[in-house]
């Protein structure tokens, strides 16, 4: 048993406490993996405070994990001491489904395993990466290209997958109109990622409160979605719109700004269903799409793609005893773009 | 002026009427039309009613449009005296637009010019298929293949088309699960389409009254939707699913039978908007779409894909004084599967 510092919490309204947890002893095909820094989802302040669900406490959450590997297991082949490495948001899924068999885990018909808040295959409860260390299964292990420093990749195993899957998947690139709705913590690695791609990108954001950021990160247009004008404007624009707001919004405004056989795709979900006009869809063919981060192998392949492209998250790096502060600032959307724990801070 | 036999609705609780119309003379690029048949749809009765909105009354309706060219302009160049034609439900677009300059007339950005209840460049109303002649622009005339006779193939130009562009879209076809909501006018041009290009058909209907005939129109399989078991037994089973059904809906329930990556696309909506959960789409990667008619080059598509095929629609013959009674089985879902208008004998 391998015994790793963490911050957790022991109940929807508790706050962070130092606490020690268990890792399981290596089986031959486990990593050990020794986290430098783990980012802070929202995802992870919805479960901590049981807002989706009645959650079994206590949880340590994280699922954006950098690190290094500083053991393997006997049967390990793909990793080796000392190499810098990522895990996400699941650890393991059934590897035999069809889904699975395509590489898209996340979509695991027996339902993959979380990093944390779920039960593993040994009937452990798993606890993520605001921890000091994590034993993951290695087809679950990402490699962290050189590239990349190990605090900005750490966001780019939830939030830069999440948005790089969707525009991969509908082909953003030269010639194409992507929109990113709501410049946080995902919407920024959207436009980066877009960018990068070679799309012509438009920020649609409530205020222009961002705008001058959002044109550094790449963006070529900001518009305010408080303006109404801004929906008459763009009208019939755009091939691709990434949602990465999961408050309820006006989806039918949204369809409106798409062009003939565009997509709106929802990266989150409010909890509320949305009120949808059909006739949106029909009068330009447009679809509405949902997608759930991504496979490993596409994972891999965006941290390879951001490396080339020198795409990291905008990061704001705090202490272990922050996190609590971190999750206010949060919710309040006082965050440019994503905080990361600082691993080494995380004392017992 | 030409002018022609019709049958017309002067207000919105009227039977229909014999009466004349007026047929402008032939511009240089007219096709003038005795057509023979027009299909009674779904839409006709919408219109003709003011179900969608306050319409200008008289209206002839019928945009299921088959017959003879008895007469060009001096500039026509793609049909001569005695070709076989259709003409479906737009008779005109902008053709500068850039779905126009894509051959996707339907979603013209000015909006294209429905074969009745319209205005056209002219400023004059547009009279649809209950008459004896109509004057068509050449491009919006399409050509019937000598394999399908005229009877069968005037339903082709709006039921065919509806179902035959999102199947071709969305690749239905060999390896493909595609399931089609609905054994109306729509759905059973749907089964066969989908069955003609290769892909594995089921029909969803509410009871299994019509199972005998759906599978004798090409399905491989039929559950009735009342039973709650069907969408037990179908979860995550579809690569496509083409919603006939114009009524309000459960849709999450038809998401949830959607495979990875499947596309539900609905080719009529409901009045009202429809409660759509988000998550519905994220979990497997959905998409919910629509689709309206089809381009004309589609359109000349499909109708040499049923002539290839030996796909016709099946019909009811009625005579120009039924179509009050047509309209009350529609509603009644008492016709298996279109009724079609005898035009000869529409005396004046």
């Amino acid at each position: 048993m391998i015994t790793a510092n963490a911050r957790a919490v022991y109940g929807p309204s508790d706050p962070f406490k130092a606490t020690t947890i268990d890792r399981r002893d290596l089986e031959p095909h486990d990593v050990l993996i020794e986290i430098k820094y783990a980012g802070i989802c929202h995802s992870d302040i919805h479960t901590a405070r049981s807002e989706w669900r009645q959650e079994q406490y206590p949880i340590v959450p994280g699922h954006e994990i950098a690190g290094i590997v500083t053991e393997v297991g006997s049967k390990v082949t793909k990793f080796t001491v000392g190499d810098r490495v990522g895990v996400g948001c699941m650890v393991d899924s059934c590897g035999e489904c069809e889904n699975c068999r395509k590489g898209e885990e996340q979509y695991c018909l027996k339902g993959s395993t979380m990093t944390y808040a779920d039960i593993d295959k040994y009937g452990q409860r798993t606890q993520g990466g605001y921890s000091t260390h994590i034993v993951v299964e290695e087809d679950f292990v990402l490699r962290i290209p050189e590239g990349i420093s190990l605090d900005v990749a750490a966001p780019l195993l939830c939030a830069g997958i999440t948005t790089y899957s969707p525009l991969n998947r509908w082909k953003a690139g030269p010639g194409k109109k992507v929109a990113v709705v709501g410049l946080g913590g995902l919407g920024h690695m959207a436009v980066k990622i877009a960018h990068a791609m070679g799309a012509e990108v438009t920020v649609l954001s409530q205020t222009l409160r961002k705008k001058e950021d959002g044109l550094r990160l790449g963006a070529d247009h900001y518009y305010a979605t408080s303006d109404p004008e801004t929906f008459e404007k763009l009208a019939g624009t755009f091939d691709l719109i990434i949602n990465t707001v999961s408050a309820k919004l006006d989806v039918n405004a949204y369809l409106s700004l798409l062009a003939l056989d565009g997509t709106l795709v929802n990266v989150g979900a409010p909890a509320e269903p949305m009120s949808l006009n059909v006739f949106s869809l029909i009068g330009g063919r447009r679809s509405y799409a949902g997608s759930l981060i991504g496979g490993i192998r596409e994972t891999q392949e965006m941290l390879d793609f951001c490396a080339e492209h020198n795409i990291g998250s905008e990061i704001e790096v705090i202490s272990a005893d922050q996190i609590d502060e971190a999750y206010e600032r949060v919710l309040a959307s006082d965050v440019r773009y994503r905080f990361v724990i600082d691993i080494s801070t995380m004392t017992a």
